[in-house]
Formats: structure tokens, C-alpha cells, sequence
């Protein structure tokens, strides 16, 4: 049987006041799962990545998500996969979700292409929760569909894609500091004050018609979130100043990536991205954090097939 | 001094879920008021309503909005005003929204037009506060601009208009029942589960984005308030089985408008809508609660001049 080629990019969860809800897909990262037909059984024969994780398919997410997605079209046929990884895993950018959204399309692509995108969300969704520990569809969702995602509801499943906005310029930097994904939930408030909700709402709903409208402008004023940044920055060493630096070099914004430790400023000029990137990444090695980064866009376009060669 | 006559709709403060955030004009319902200019001063020199109305310019929403028009225009002549109340003040339509924006529209008309729409926002949302306690711009912005408005933020001032809905049919109920918008914010709650946030958002989201798309489909599902809705519910007698059972004749939603006690159900079927009014209308009147209603649509335009005659 022969090998397909499926690419699945990172994914910016929240995208800063819109906390479980919002979610974005950024090009130039991302995981690549070759896959071919097997008689039975999952098997993933190589990852390649920067830590070691488990070839298990009970316990990677793309092994877990081949199997749901195996389980929905009823078929007994196996499937088996390469990985490479190119998210490192607890970054903040849904390294867990590109696997498993990846192997999703994957194996719904070998056994006949039944299913939509839409329909894929839930058992990469379901394979995202065995790893995270909660039923979130802010990476799988953008990851799969691209462009800007709205979770309106997580059960059952409702999720639509709003848009892109094409002169978004993204800096996304990655701090050399570990976040443990259920850390960065258990340090959450479980009450919030009832302004802080008005104002991130009113600032998520800004967000949601920048991207129906491919408007920067509107976008620029709207990444402010009093409730969750607050609590999850003192987690990212230097944040504050970070932050700070971000935005006199030019940012309209600045804020973390999911759960974090990655944050990303946001531009619509090429020319300050470089220079936020910059103050960014020397503000971080001040504080002796040590960084990768990458000044990147909207990828609209979400998991696809890749060329093989 | 020749008159003009400036016609401003009713507004649906929050559109469910979207407290202090979203705004919507209807049509059908609205101020009229007619102006001219006179040498100095404020004049009120007639009111129809079916309440008692201040008409005294200090007191009265249209009197404030003018004074503070006059001042941003940094102008010392003076505009007199017959008002027309198309709406009941305390019915939750945004009545005292409507004579101030109409006002404000009006008293810049007359001045040389010099302000934008977007420029009125502010004048007529600060007579509103001396009058309701608070500076809301859910009822002003719409009442303005005409269809969905999103406030992101009222110091500083940052409205858009999202757009509009043209499937949209709005099933307007007012009951009689005073409920005090004073009294209406005092009974909310000051600190919110997470999880309620989460979900009031991104049903706010949804709506943001079904009115950016003109997306009937959308806006159908996210009328879900768990925040606001079930606290203000107890202000208005019956609501329980009026929203059951105008679910039950076809409704996809049905909430409060602003601080009540009018209700509005949604659909977008006219043969429907008539079969929910009935519905609505009859179960309050089972609770002894007499109503006015009317099936009603989006206003796109907002406060604007009309015909003379």
C-alpha cells in the first residue's frame, strides 16, 4: 500500500480574551503524519521529534484519533504511521492536536474520504482529551478547519469557522520554559467578576467580526483578556516586560498562546514584526530564557494533504 | 425656523447572552422627534406619551442630548423640540435611547451636520446615564447606527456596527409589568462561574458572527444567556411558560430585551412568527398579564429624518 503525506499546523488557542471559545490556525509550523493501509491493528512505526514520546497508539493522539476515526466509519482495516513532529509538545501551540487532527484526516482520507473536516473534529477532539485531560476543541478545530474557529459548544460539538484576516502578521515566540497544560487550568479562577466577563466578551466578539471581515484594524484593539492572562503570565518568566517591550517596538497586542509558554505579538507591518520579534526575544534573554520564534500569518487553509516528494 | 422631523427605532439592549455588549434596532416602534432651531436655549414645548414626561430639557433625554450636542458643536443657538413617544419608557425597548438619539441627530442636523453618526454615540449615551444611572451604549449605539451594534468598551467610547440579519423576524412582547432598569442591575450577580462566561461568549460570538455573515442559521442557536436571563426571569411574571411555549409554537429562541420586562422570540418564517405571538401573548395573559405585541424585523438604517408631511 502506498504512503500519503498530511500536514496539520500549530494553533493559537484563545487567541487572548476568547478562553475555550476562540481558536487560530498559523502557517510555517506544524506536524507531518505519513500514513498507509495496514490489514489491522494501529501501528506507529517512527516520530521523529525533539522528546521522546510513546509509539503506543493508546497513548499518542494520533493512534487514539485513528482508532475514533476507524470506530466512526465502521471499518476493520488498521492504518500505519510515520510522525514527524514539528510542534514540541507542551508549547502551547496544539502540538497535541496537530497530531491528532493530522491522523484524523489521514485515516479518513485512506478508508474513502467519508467524512468532512467538521466531521473529523470530534475524534481528534476525543483523542486531544486522553492526552489533556478535557474535552477542548480550541486547537483541534482550527487545526483542522484553518483560519479563525468559535466554539460555541463543546457537547454536543458546535463549532463553525469564521474567517482570516489576511494582513495579520503574527510573531510567535516560544519560551524554554515547561507548562503543564492541567497546571495552567488548575491555577484558573472559578468565579470571575461579572465586568470582567463584559469586557472579554466584548473584546472576543471584536475579534469574531474582524475575522467574518478580514479587517485588521478591528482585530488590533481587541487582544486584551483581563481574566485568564492575568493568572497564567506569572507561569511565562519576564512576561510582563516582555509584553511591555512587544508593544514599543510596535505590537498592537501581546498575549499568551493557549495555555502557554509560547506568546505572540501581533502587526500588520513586516517591518515592525522584525523588530517585535527582536525586542521580544532579547527581553526573554535578559530574564536567561532562552527562545525560538517566528514571524508567521493565518493559515487558512487547515490539515491537507502534502506533496510526497 | 422651518421644523424637521427625526424618527429614531426601538433597540434590544444585550441580545441575550451579550450583557452590556451587543445592541439591535427594530423596526416599527420609535421616537419621533421634530426640531427647529430658535435663538438660544432648550425648549421642550411638547410631549405625547402615554406616561407624564418631564419637559423640562434638563430632565428629559432629549433636552441632555441636545445641551451636549450644542457643546461638542461649541454652538450658541438654541433648538426647540415636539416629541413623539412611540415607546413606553421602562418597557426595556430602550425609549429613553431613542428621544435621545433622535435628539442628538436631530440638534446636529440643524447645526450644520458636522458630526458623524458614530460622534453622536457619545452625547446621547450621556444623557441617557443621568437618566438610567448608568453609561450603557446598548440601546444608543443601535438606536444610531441601525442594526447589531457591538460595544467593545464605553470609556473610552469603541462601537461598531456588525451588521444585519434580513431573515431575521423578531417577536416583540411587552408585557405590563414595570420592572426599574435600576432595580433590573441591582439584582445581578457580582462575581460568575467560568464556566457560565465561556458559554454566555461564545454565544455572543456566535451572534457577532451571524450578523457580520447575515446568517440567519447562526443567530438562531446562540440566543442562550445563562448569566443575566435567569436572575431578570423572576422580574417578569410567567416567563418560564411564555418561552416554553413559544418554543413549542416554532421559536428558535426567546430572551429579554435589555432590562425587560419586554421579551422578543426569533424565527425566520413569518407564518411562525404569528403562530409564536399568539402563543407568547395568550400564556401571559393565563398569568393575568395583559401585553402589546408586534412581529418586527431588523432596522438597518438607525435614527434618521423623515418625511414632513
Amino acid at each position: 500500500m502506498s504512503w500519503i503525506k498530511v500536514f496539520s499546523p500549530a494553533t493559537i488557542g484563545n487567541i487572548g480574551p476568547g478562553f475555550d471559545v476562540l481558536g487560530l490556525a498559523v502557517k510555517g509550523l506544524g506536524d507531518i503524519v505519513e500514513a498507509r493501509k495496514i490489514d489491522s491493528g494501529i501501528r506507529i512505526s517512527s516520530i521523529k521529534s525533539e522528546l521522546e514520546l510513546s509509539k503506543n497508539p493508546t497513548k499518542n493522539t494520533a493512534g487514539i484519533a485513528a482508532y475514533e476515526v476507524l470506530k466512526l466509519l465502521n471499518e476493520k482495516g488498521g492504518i500505519e504511521f510515520k510522525i514527524k513532529k514539528g510542534l514540541p509538545a507542551g508549547s502551547g501551540l496544539g502540538s497535541s492536536a496537530a497530531s491528532a487532527t493530522a491522523a484524523a484526516f489521514a485515516t479518513n482520507y485512506l478508508y474513502g474520504n467519508k467524512l468532512s473536516k467538521q466531521e473529523l473534529i470530534l475524534p481528534a477532539t476525543k483523542a486531544e482529551e486522553k492526552v489533556s485531560g478535557g474535552f477542548f476543541a480550541d486547537n483541534t478545530a482550527p487545526a483542522l478547519l484553518g483560519g479563525a474557529t468559535l466554539t460555541r459548544s463543546c457537547l454536543p460539538l458546535d463549532i463553525i469557522k469564521i474567517g482570516s484576516i489576511s494582513d495579520l502578521k503574527i510573531i510567535l515566540v516560544t519560551p524554554e520554559i515547561f507548562v503543564l497544560t492541567k497546571t495552567a487550568r488548575k491555577i484558573l479562577p472559578k468565579k470571575i467578576p461579572l465586568k470582567n466577563f463584559v469586557h472579554n466578551m466584548a473584546n472576543s466578539c471584536l475579534i469574531t467580526a474582524a475575522f467574518a471581515k478580514d479587517d485588521y484594524p478591528l482585530f488590533a484593539r481587541s487582544l486584551n483578556d483581563v481574566i485568564i492572562e492575568p493568572v497564567r503570565a506569572k507561569l511565562i518568566k519576564g512576561f510582563d516586560v516582555v509584553k511591555k517591550n512587544a508593544i514599543k517596538a510596535g505590537a498592537d497586542g501581546m498575549t499568551i498562546s493557549g495555555s502557554g509558554p509560547t506568546v505572540f505579538a501581533v502587526t500588520d507591518s513586516s517591518r515592525k514584526a522584525k523588530s517585535i520579534e527582536n525586542a521580544m526575544v532579547s527581553t526573554f534573554k535578559k530574564f536567561r530564557v532562552n527562545t525560538t520564534s517566528i514571524i508567521t500569518e493565518v493559515d487558512s487553509e487547515g490539515t491537507r494533504l502534502i506533496n510526497n516528494s
